[in-house]
């Protein structure tokens, strides 16, 4: 999985989008399995005051309401590993692959996905890296409640 | 656990908020570990054509920002057992404790929620049931597409 592939081109894009408006920077793209992107979006916690629009919820909520079929054989790029609650989206619509960005930053649901036939691969993208490097030198405490104070 | 807990009878005041909009019938309700009122919300799937503002991302989300130490030692009251969406979302928050109006009309991600530690509590509401047995039998499609398609 290369850092060229166009879903993962979106959600990098996405989190670059976040960053500019100063929030956290995680992008995600939803892409069904004839490579059409049905959704994209970025954290929003600090741009809306969001509890629940991460990357990935975000994707999912922008690709709108579509019956459950729609789902099937799609990809979620992330730039990060995702959360619990992220992880349990993917696992809800059936998503077939979950493409992340990286996971230094921080290690999310991918043994669960996992478990539930999910196919997890890791970029390991060194900007996906540094994007979230940088925010949480200069704001820890946002990113502390964005995981939920983490493990 | 009572149906007459005040939590639960917020819940599903939302539920039934939501049926009188022609929406899904689940509410929840997060309380704090001292009894206050978190957030409330309900599902609003077909109110906003939202496909992760159920119950439980809805209280959550009209929360608001909170930092990590005020979900803790918190209840999350839902009118139906969580799908793996809701469930993460619990996970990720660290709610301590989960009480479910039903589990007859789906059975979410409650081993899940145990594994976690979060003790899960059913009220085995028949209003609950009720209400969805209602709304499935007349809009079987946008249950199906609110729980991605079901197991
Ligand atoms: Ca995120
Ligand atoms: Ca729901
Ligand atoms: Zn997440
Ligand atoms: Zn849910």
């Amino acid at each position: 999985m290369s850092a060229n592939d166009p879903g993962f081109k979106a959600a990098l894009e996405e989190a670059k989008a976040g960053a500019s408006e100063g929030g956290i920077p995680i992008g995600a793209c939803l892409v069904d399995k004839d490579g059409k992107i049905l959704g994209r979006g970025h954290n929003m916690r600090i741009q809306k005051s969001s509890a629940i629009l991460h990357g990935e919820t975000s994707a999912l909520e922008n690709a709108g309401r579509l019956p459950a079929s729609a789902y099937a054989g799609s990809t979620m790029y992330t730039t990060l590993s995702p959360c619990d609650m992220c992880t349990g989206a993917c696992i809800l619509y059936k998503v077939s692959r979950v493409v992340i960005g990286e996971n230094k930053t921080f290690v999310g649901g991918e043994e669960h996905l996992q478990r539930k036939g999910i196919e997890v691969l890791n970029v390991e993208s060194k900007e996906c890296e540094e994007l979230m490097a940088r925010f949480i030198r200069e704001h820890p405490e946002d990113w502390d409640e964005d995981i939920g104070g983490g493990k």
